[in-house]
């Protein structure tokens, strides 16, 4: 036997930008980043955009198009934008994926040619696999609209679809072109999806960083009642905190760890049991709290550590019991289909304090129980948790 | 506007192994790779085998099974293996994918599991984009069964099927986990696989390897012969100059250049209009005879060094002109599918002299005509090159 061995890196570079008002004539930030590589003349633009935005903003498209007209003339735009619903139901069936590809390929869209997707985390996630397959990868500028999207799944290098009634089944590791954070884009949303990003904020905070943690709490009123500014910082310090994860660790996750996956095993499978009622972000508040009492069950953390994370979740008007948590043994199933998903051994994050995350491979099913009871209980209880210093150790 | 930065490599390796007797149970080849990173236990392992495979070794499965439960008894060989024709036309449509993908699932296959594939360079294809996108992943080992798949396509890192009549237009860049190449399945090989895998070994001489180049010239009776010797030190050294290429390179061609598709652009082409009847080697030696023949109208190189090319080709076996070659504008048309499945500038790859290759980002379409009476003219000549080293500069 004679053996070659391979091996290279490949480098991944794409900037994030935050900015408002972003097809506004004078702002350069898409302009620019058409153009970061010098290379745009004669490429093409073929933009994707979720429905519900052109209620809000129904010059929108006639916008991007002046925009595009008169800032980037060397460009082909393609006037035959694709509009999709968005949710999580996009992903649910081929049927986007495919009428995507089928413009990409009549439109003639080629590797170094632009898709511009304009929407929250599912239509997001689905125009990124097809791209990602499409010639094996087209250029994707991504424009989340959404807090979840905007913090987390927005600047992440995943993209995926669901098949045979798993989420996330197909997909791809596929680093974006660019990601265009407009904030102008946050007020056109409902309070459950406001709300609902803010979940993978606080999911990061509790794993790395204490103090991220305790400013959401200082926030957690403003935060509710809508307040701009903090929210701004909130996504700001989030989508932060997820890049230098991914370029720290495992990008393309080939071992079996993934720490920003606290919370997440019950999320998916709730939001599968509730055929995707329950919106991802408020999935990921529930598991969350339940690995936290899990975790505090197990003597990890402290009581006052698990009420202060129950307590800012409630603060900022999340439901953290739902009927399904009754079937106890279809959710605990989660984590057979999460250990699946990801391969090897299974590994979950749990609490050791607020700040620190620590791994574990194996969950007991009794104290899960518990851990769901512990839920429900707090959950019609009408108590309020100082939020104070003590919480965070 | 603020922005942040996000900049990463992913590294990536991969074996890749020369042996015979793969399944003999004292082979520790296939035991070694399934272990290599030491994590083998309680994983899966799928097997996907080509039709064609199985008439020749009738016992290749449970030879297999057989090696599976003696020599990686810890683990659990999935005894549902999934057989398919090979050939291009699995990759027409997407019921191959369909089918490996609903097993994967229905098995429980995941990220660290293994899917082995056994076949040529289609079916590689498609299990490789098919293992890409099951769970963002899944450990494929190659075990590519023909000329072509052993010294070319099977030990790179794409993956492809066919979609809306565009060769490869679904794919992704994934390396394999690891490759092994066992020489006995090329007695297998009909003649016309035989032969057209040398296709691509004579590309990659031609545009960087002059010695490899007469290294073929002077095999090539044997090699006509079905002589086993020369054709796994041609293996050998095509695949070593394909990963050292990859490497070195573009590795998922983020890039305009890529010089490996010398030869590939009337291939792919021609490929199509005949609905691959013309199979991928047979249409890559007319697509190199046909930019050599440019390259020399264009005066890169001299009569005796195209003579020598297609000499060789001849000498091999390979027909040169085919009646589809008359129909030139749907022909040239390839020159616009090809730019624009790579995106970007059109970048073709000519001939400066053996053993060089350089690029260019244009071709004159008179003189792709002219190129192409000169192969129908030399196709009907019973001329005989000297092959010397005057032919080598």
């Amino acid at each position: 036997m004679r053996t070659l061995h391979q091996t290279f890196a490949v480098p991944f570079q794409f900037p994030v930008h935050f900015t408002s008002g972003l097809f506004k004539i004078d702002n350069p930030t898409l302009s620019d980043t058409l153009d970061a590589r010098g290379d745009r003349a004669g490429k093409k633009a073929l933009v994707v955009v979720e429905r519900q935005l052109l209620k809000h903003f129904p010059l929108l498209l006639n916008q991007l198009a002046l925009y595009m007209q008169v800032n980037v003339p060397d460009l082909q735009y393609i006037h035959k934008t694709i509009i999709f619903e968005g949710g999580e139901r996009i992903k649910n069936d081929t049927g986007a994926v495919q009428e995507l590809l089928k413009t990409i390929h009549e439109q003639g869209i080629d590797r170094q040619s632009f898709v511009l997707c304009i929407g929250g985390g599912a239509i997001l996630d689905m125009a990124g696999y097809a791209t990602s397959i499409a010639h094996r990868g087209i250029r994707l500028i991504r424009i989340p609209t959404t807090v979840l999207s905007q913090n987390d799944s927005g600047v992440g290098v995943k993209n995926s679809i669901n098949a045979f009634d798993k989420k996330n089944f197909l997909g791809c590791f596929t680093p974006p072109f660019a990601v265009i954070n407009d904030f102008d884009f946050l007020t056109t949303l409902d309070d459950r999806d406001w709300r609902g990003g803010i979940s993978e904020a606080i999911k990061v905070a509790l794993i790395k960083d204490a103090s991220f943690f305790e400013s959401i709490q200082r926030n957690a009123q403003d935060l509710a009642h809508r307040s701009m500014i903090p929210m701004q910082q909130l996504i700001h310090r989030c989508a932060e905190m997820h890049l230098q994860h991914i370029a720290s660790g495992d990008p393309f996750e080939m071992g079996s760890s993934r720490p920003l996956d606290f919370g997440h095993w019950a999320a998916h499978k709730l939001e599968s049991m509730t055929s995707y009622q329950l919106r991802h972000g408020e999935a990921v508040a529930i598991g969350i709290c339940l690995d936290a009492a899990y975790s505090f069950l197990q003597g990890r953390i402290t009581s006052k550590e698990f009420e202060a994370i129950f307590s800012l979740f409630r603060t900022l008007g999340f439901t953290l019991f739902i009927p399904e948590m009754k079937r106890s043994q279809d959710l605990i199933e989660g984590l057979n289909e999460f250990r699946e998903h990801l391969g090897g051994r299974l590994t979950i994050m749990l609490l050791d304090r607020i700040g620190k995350g620590v791994e574990v491979n194996e969950m007991d099913q009794a104290l899960l129980v518990q851990a769901l009871q512990l839920l429900e209980k707090y959950q019609h209880q009408d108590f309020q948790v100082e939020c104070n210093e003590v919480a965070v150790r």
